[in-house]
């Protein structure tokens, strides 16, 4: 069996390690005679799992006790939605609009109250960050926003915060779906940070939650219209057992926690990570066909998007790339073009595989123009 | 390794031969050289397996191109809100109490509308299913219920409407996880049916949704408040690809489908479920022990609940069976007792196992008596 190096934006690479793990105790999990798919979610077994899961990733970030994790399903989609159910108190809510996500977050929130846009590069197509300094004065002048709401990283177009707004009292939430765990995360910044799992963290179906619980004790915001599931109150209560969860997608979570912290923590992940970002920018600054197309101040070092000059030659390395054994290099269908997304489970030597890949290309089509 | 006999009801056992499968292609699946964890929900490779998941469930079960399959998340728990939100359109819909998650379905569904009680079981514990001929009746006398909700078979109390229903012009809605796929389903007589996965269909984590198209093509009742991914017209839509679907969990109940397509099809499974119930009730029936919980005319044939005389023979029993290799015998924790739950995945041996496992501690607690 050959493994390709997957530079898919999400669902995407899991660490081998992991994949192995999964397998060789599929039919028997610690020795029940069962699989983990089929254990029941009530038994000491499978709180087990989910208990050591959570403290997992308290460790990894270092999550103050009080603040809450959830595991449920939905993905950030639901998210958008739960956010405003949860904590639009004052019905009035700040977003930045930064890209894809955080425009169908702000949509999804102004169903449930007043949304307003403290910032956005819609006008230079998402290329960066909103300027921060006019976000900070907005929130610092205005203190009756609920919350400010921020996608992180944006999957779509290669951006990412590199620095977070000061947000005084305001509690800052974060879609974090694309960067979580790829570096550290100072948690005591925000009041609520969310992520879908199929990028750092574990296979699609999980989504988690960290909020801080001051946010989420009096209940829902609306209360009235608030599916029970959604409540955050009712599945902290719980501990994301108010109904059977997604047992098998938190197992494999937990399983990639572990990894990440034998094999050094958030601060190796970032170091590995920048190390990789850094020399894939550097051979699209260098090259005369590709170009990336973020803004270089606000590059995601996780996202990397680029092109050429046309999508018939964007096509073109697409295959010329799979026949090399490299795939996911698509753009998102909304802007075409081309991403890698370089997550923790991809190594410097796929990057280096993608990087030599690029040369090939580049040079095939410069002696194809001088013949 | 040596698997065990796992009464669960849900997460439960699944079929030895699905698991192998997983197991054997979960580093490489189809020479992709990614998990099938890792693959992009957008490629084709994944297109593929949703669209031969979804073409094998409708072989299946006959789904008529009238109705519409969509692989969602969150549970039974969230189509309680789901199925108000889009179908309440007059804010008023008939809901039948037969036990606890038809109670929670109702009341999660008067958070929207106006929930009226057309049928109960509460008065006899929900020992057995309500009089249909009174439901009938209600039905009959009064077209303006939104729809008839019934959860079809009691995972808790043992009970199943073996009948359903007449409903004549008023949708029949009904939460069928416990029974879904044990028999054929006359999908007709249904306006929408749900289930979750654990049961039958796969891992925790998806949830089926079938539903008459034309209930949902004028999008959802409650428009204004249904966040979008609850939105069964727009998932529809979208393929069940509004946002990231839990990739692997479709995935694995794609692979239960397809077993049950190769081990006969649901007459087959239904004959071989009334032959493992009809062994069990008959030991129940025939004991001085242990017996049957649920009225003899209202028995599932999927989840067989039952008792000694004392919570704690109840216990002791749990741990006899244990020490033979038999778990999941604990009764839901509403009510306490000890259940089998006898899903597709169960053979005939292992309820063997679990009878003269029955008769063995009957036989030792009788010469203890003696003794």
């Amino acid at each position: 069996m050959t493994r390709i190096c997957n530079f898919s934006a999400g669902p995407s690479a899991l660490p081998e390690d992991v994949l192995h793990e999964i397998k060789d105790e599929l039919l028997d999990y610690a020795h029940t005679g069962m699989s983990i798919m089929e254990v029941s979610h009530r038994s000491s077994i499978y709180r087990d799992v989910i208990d050591e899961t959570e403290a997992s990733l308290r460790r990894l970030i270092g999550i103050p006790s009080s603040y809450r994790v959830l595991f449920l399903q939905g993905g950030a989609s639901l998210q958008f939605a739960a956010i405003p159910l949860n904590l639009m108190r004052g019905k009035r809510a700040a977003y930045v609009l930064s890209g894809l996500f955080s425009d169908k977050a702000q949509r999804e929130a102004s169903r449930y109250g007043t949304v307003e846009i403290v910032g956005s590069s819609e006008d230079t197509a998402f290329d960066r960050i909103p300027d921060l300094g006019q976000i900070d004065q907005r929130i610092s002048a205005d203190g009756g926003f609920d919350y400010l709401y921020i996608c992180q990283n944006n999957t779509v177009y290669g951006t990412m915060f590199d620095v977070l707004p000061t947000c005084r009292n305001t509690p800052l939430v974060a879609d974090v779906s694309s960067c979580f765990l790829s570096a550290p995360h100072e948690i005591e910044r925000y009041g609520l940070i969310f992520a879908g799992a199929q990028k750092n963290a574990g296979p699609a179906g999980t989504t988690i939650v960290i909020v801080r619980e001051d946010l989420i004790e009096t209940g829902p915001a609306c209360a009235d219209i608030c599916p029970s599931y959604m409540d955050y109150r009712l599945q902290a209560h719980k501990g994301s057992m108010f109904n059977t969860p997604n047992t098998f997608g938190i197992y494999a979570c937990g399983k990639v926690f572990s990894w990440i912290e034998r094999t050094g923590g958030l601060e190796a992940m970032e170091r590995r990570n920048r190390a990789k970002a850094d020399l894939l920018y550097r051979a699209l600054d260098e090259s005369a066909l590709f170009h990336g197309t973020a803004d270089p101040g606000s590059r995601s070092i996780t996202n990397v998007t680029f092109r050429t000059e046309s999508s018939e030659l964007d096509e073109a390395f697409i295959e010329f790339a799979r026949l090399r054994g490299i795939e996911g290099l698509k753009g998102h269908r909304a802007i075409g073009g081309l991403r890698a997304s370089l997550y923790n489970a991809i190594d410097l030597a796929s990057v280096n595989t993608l990087v030599a890949c690029l040369h090939e290309f580049e040079a095939s089509k410069r002696s194809s123009m001088r013949s």
